[in-house]
């Protein structure tokens, strides 16, 4: 169980997701003695909570193929194992994306007729969120590839929202049909003669926000890089928030009262705020919580994670490609 | 004169820089009649002011190709003549960005030994500002067009800033050596052989906001969709920002007096607040304002022109290129 907090983020989400769903059943992997520390005292339903011992570790800045030889006994690689065995239905970690995506694929395999599995997560937006992929397991696509990602992404929004026909849009730097690459101007035709899916045209960066389209669908390097952007942006918002709630004497003034607010406010901008980036095409359901996650965000990856595999995303996703 | 405000923006903008600069002499290419009714009663140095006509105007949506054709007498292409016969030290304008580059080229040329001319732009950040470019010029990029792309980037950096020796990043989805394409990877190299160059590493799309980086050089597509998810987030959080003023009992309580504060403060996270990109590689200062320029921001376009005609970009980048 990795990412920055380790336990402290993982262990409080993983009790409430316990109390929340009568139904759930959690295996824990990882160093079983400091698990059980972290768990001691806590109040919930024991049957339904495995603690499994792994004290190999990936690291976070280890690289993939390095993890593919040396750690398929550490808890990522343990708890995909169980994931490709049956044993469980949906692996969330905090760790690694690049070594999780890399077992993952080891150890569940690509659905049939997929080329290429892609990292999807949700990004706010005026009316609830946007859907966003790849997010950067693929630097470079093909047309029929980022095709294939509509069609995934498709798959997942319908599973989240209920919503049947979610607006794909396709990354570019205009929406005139003449910019951008071949590669996106390409895909712009699968799309468009595709009649499964409900293809809306091209959208540029700032669209991700707007209430206009639910997927939009790129390579992982620009879909990476919009990412990163937008976090930076809220970071640096928030950052001029606070010296200006300093420099303010009103402010300063209502200070005490308005924390809780002002925190909640900042909550609500934080393009993390649904936490939880699905792996795209693989025989299975795997979460990646950020890194940084908090108890509250990798919340939202768990329930993710429960959402996707109650609903038989993998097999939704299979019969559409 | 173009830009959806139009003369609204861009002459407050002239008049404020023909005060603010005594040596500064001013051309405005346009509709005479509507640029005189703008001007009338304005108090300035009317010897440093000069009104050309030209009724024919670029659409904003026309594509750069047929501007090429049909438009070489539109207020754009007049500018950008005068430019190219030495009869103005640089253009500015706020119109169609694809008109205005295939224009420039056409009128100016490209430096000896330069590829690509690219759109560079400053990006706020922690300590000032970032340069960021290609902001949509070149969709896909060579590693040596991306390394003439750094050297252009220092350059404008240094005649802004006098920094000696900005320190530029290259655009990746991770830190790592190992991450992104080839072309980057390629450019990484020969950056890093480049003693002219301050090359930093690879830095990421949250990276524009922070003090670490000076430059942050990619293709035009990443770099495009980075300044658009910007522009998206600092919109998206601008309109939560409005609901939560309208919603916090103490913000509404104050809110008559904070108003000027708060619009302060929305001026300090707009991403567009240095206004101007910066065409560069050309044999010619030009610079685009923002398609929604007000005045003052129309103005910093100006003052963005002024600065780079006063130190000889072009002649600049063309010795270190």
């Amino acid at each position: 169980m990795g990412g920055d907090l380790g336990l402290r983020a993982s262990i409080p989400a993983s009790l409430k997701a316990l109390k929340d769903y009568s139904d759930l059943h959690l295996t824990l992997v990882g160093d079983q003695s400091l698990i059980k520390a972290e768990l001691s005292g806590a109040d919930c339903d024991w049957n339904r909570l495995t603690v499994l011992h792994s004290d190999a570790v990936v690291d976070m800045d280890e690289k993939p193929s390095h993890a593919l030889r040396h750690k398929r006994d550490s808890s990522m690689g343990v708890a995909l194992q169980l994931l490709g065995n049956g044993q469980v239905d949906a692996v969330v970690s905090a760790g690694n994306t690049g070594a999780l995506m890399a077992l993952a694929c080891l150890h569940l395999g690509r659905l049939p007729g997929l080329r290429r599995p892609a990292i999807c997560a949700a990004i706010p937006a005026v009316d609830g969120f946007t859907l966003a992929l790849d997010l950067g397991a693929n630097v470079e696509c093909s047309a029929s590839e980022l095709h294939q990602f509509a069609t995934m992404g498709s798959a997942l929004y319908k599973v989240l929202t209920g919503c049947d026909k979610p607006r794909v849009g396709l990354l570019n730097i205009g929406e005139e049909i003449i910019k951008g690459t071949q590669v996106v101007r390409d895909a712009a035709e699968l799309l468009d003669r595709d009649q499964a899916i409900n293809y809306i045209g091209f959208v540029e960066g700032g669209d991700y926000f707007s209430a206009a389209v639910d997927v939009v669908v790129s390579d992982g390097f620009a879909g990476n890089v919009a990412l990163k952007a937008s976090e930076g942006t809220a970071n640096y918002i928030s950052g001029r928030m606070q010296d200006f709630l300093q420099r303010h004497w009103g402010l300063r003034l209502l200070k005490g009262i308005m924390a809780p607010a002002i925190r909640r406010f900042r909550g609500e901008i934080d393009p993390r705020r649904f936490n939880g980036a699905a792996f795209l095409g693989l025989n299975g359901v795997v979460v990646k919580a950020h890194g940084s996650s908090e108890a509250v965000s990798y919340f939202s990856a768990l329930q993710q994670a429960i959402r996707a595999a109650k609903s038989g995303l993998p097999k939704l996703i299979e019969e559409s490609l």
